[in-house]
């Protein structure tokens, strides 16, 4: 954000709390309660949204609803305008969701192997081999590559950016079209953020690219400046936060929806989406789901006159 | 933080929990408590704190233990390496402060006269004159001259930069040494925090400023940033983050310092600060005070090899 460098005047929101924030929490939310939050979500001007995950029920209980979650919103909200994204682990998940109408699908694999092996159970060569054959077998569905632990990871600590962009490389030769750097755990700093996604720009020019990022250490925000310094107009995000541990305050996980497009809105940047809207979905959120949220709009008092 | 322009290598980070955060505390924290959280926050390397207000009992019975809390931290701390503060609302808490030993206080005057009236009751020009009081009366004392609301304000919204300056302005030539640019209400942004600061540091070349920023948004570390992009070196921060309302999660106050120190140290900007150390004094504050923090450093987890 400096003087000589301009910022984006328009930034896609990519509303994952449905999958990602919801599939963090233990009790089973009814599905007409998550239709309700996706409903109002859209209607404020979400136009990306990761609608749930096609995952084994036994292993996330809560995306059992999976298939009809998708069949409700997409006979609501038929057209064009709005983009339905699922997350699938593997050729199974990847078939079902297909079949459920999905189009565009987040495959993630780790930048880290440690971290592969403990969240999926699979090597990196096990991983792609897998996004080689659903690609092969579904070339109807569109790919986003998330690549989990780019900024650090749990296991082994710093993650080579080498490591970060062969995985890209590797996800894009196999025909992905999209790359999500993700900060699973929260530990990237503004610095790291735009060294790397100015690093992996210059290497994959052309490349679309987004941001993942969690606010665990207060940094999300801070995160997104940095992004947008370096380009980035692709920002995913959880309404109310929903996606760290819920139960302690301040672990914060996904940066909330509301709280990036409060700042970008103020920044003069644009986004689509009517704020005042989204906040009856963070709303319902705190009514019908917890209320505990690490979201900061959710309890922020407003002001007349400012944004 | 474009690739153009040079962040700062050092911050000087200056605690203000022990003022902003235990004032907000409903229930008297016992002297002691106090001191043992002061003294771990210098024995990590806090070189600068506000200790206390010297305010009237009856307004905030908190800070009734103002002249104690000074008399026993300059007998721990008597040397030069150590800078303590006191925030003064009037003449009267001056001359208070000064007999501690107090030899630095925050004045505050709100850039916006309706939250000057509202908060202490006083016209722009009674405080100024007060100010010059203090300063005839007072020489000893060093003034660091605190712009409440300088980025909005609750009752009349947007605060014109000309307010803020002008108040500046008004404040430096009847003596004070440094200001400090608060915002009050936690709606500053990152584009608006670096176009202040360069158009402050632009009209007044050579001003010591500082910033006191709130996280009541989730912008906290993203307008750091921001004023690390702009050449600020001076932060004031509060342990845990003390100092919003504390009982709506979410809802912050002031940026918290393990917050602040955790990112620019990542950023490799240093502090003279001992993270590990200082989270002793969190850890104090979590114990002996209250448990729900608005910071996040005091509940995220921490891997080993990543900072």
């Amino acid at each position: 954000m400096s003087d000589e460098k301009k910022l984006p005047t328009f930034i896609e929101v990519v509303e994952v709390g449905p999958r990602d924030g919801f599939q963090n929490l233990q009790s089973f939310i009814p599905t007409p309660i998550k239709i309700k939050i996706i409903r109002k979500m859209i209607m404020s001007g979400i136009k990306a949204m990761e609608l749930t995950s096609f995952v084994h029920p036994g292993a996330i209980p809560q995306m059992a609803d999976a298939a009809e979650v998708v069949r409700l919103i997409h006979r609501d909200y038929p057209d064009k305008g709005f983009r339905s994204i699922a997350l699938v682990p593997n050729l199974f998940g990847a078939k079902k969701a297909h079949a459920a109408g999905i189009r565009e699908v987040s495959y993630v694999i780790s930048a880290s192997e440690k971290h592969n092996l403990a969240n999926i159970n699979r090597t990196h060569e096990q991983s792609l081999a897998d996004l080689r054959t659903i690609i092969a077998e579904l070339p109807e569905l569109e790919i986003r590559l998330d690549i989990a632990t780019a900024f650090g990871c749990p296991f082994q600590g710093p993650v080579e950016l080498d490591m970060v962009k062969g995985m890209i490389d590797r996800g894009l030769s196999l025909g992905a079209k999209k790359i999500i750097l993700c900060d699973t755990i929260g530990v990237a700093n503004p610095t790291q953020v735009l060294q790397i996604v100015v690093d992996v720009q210059s290497s994959f020019p052309g490349l679309p690219l987004g941001l993942h990022l969690h606010d665990t250490r207060g940094m999300g925000l801070a995160n997104v400046l940095a992004g947008l310094e370096g380009g980035i107009t692709t920002f995913e995000s959880s309404v109310g936060g929903l996606g760290g541990c819920p139960f302690a305050p301040g672990a914060a996980g996904n940066i909330a929806t509301e709280d990036l497009v409060n700042m970008v809105h103020a920044m003069g940047i644009k986004t689509g989406i009517d704020l005042e809207k989204y906040m009856q979905a963070v709303q319902s959120v705190k009514e019908e789901i917890q209320t505990n949220l690490s979201s900061h709009m959710a309890y922020a008092k407003q002001y007349e006159g400012i944004s």
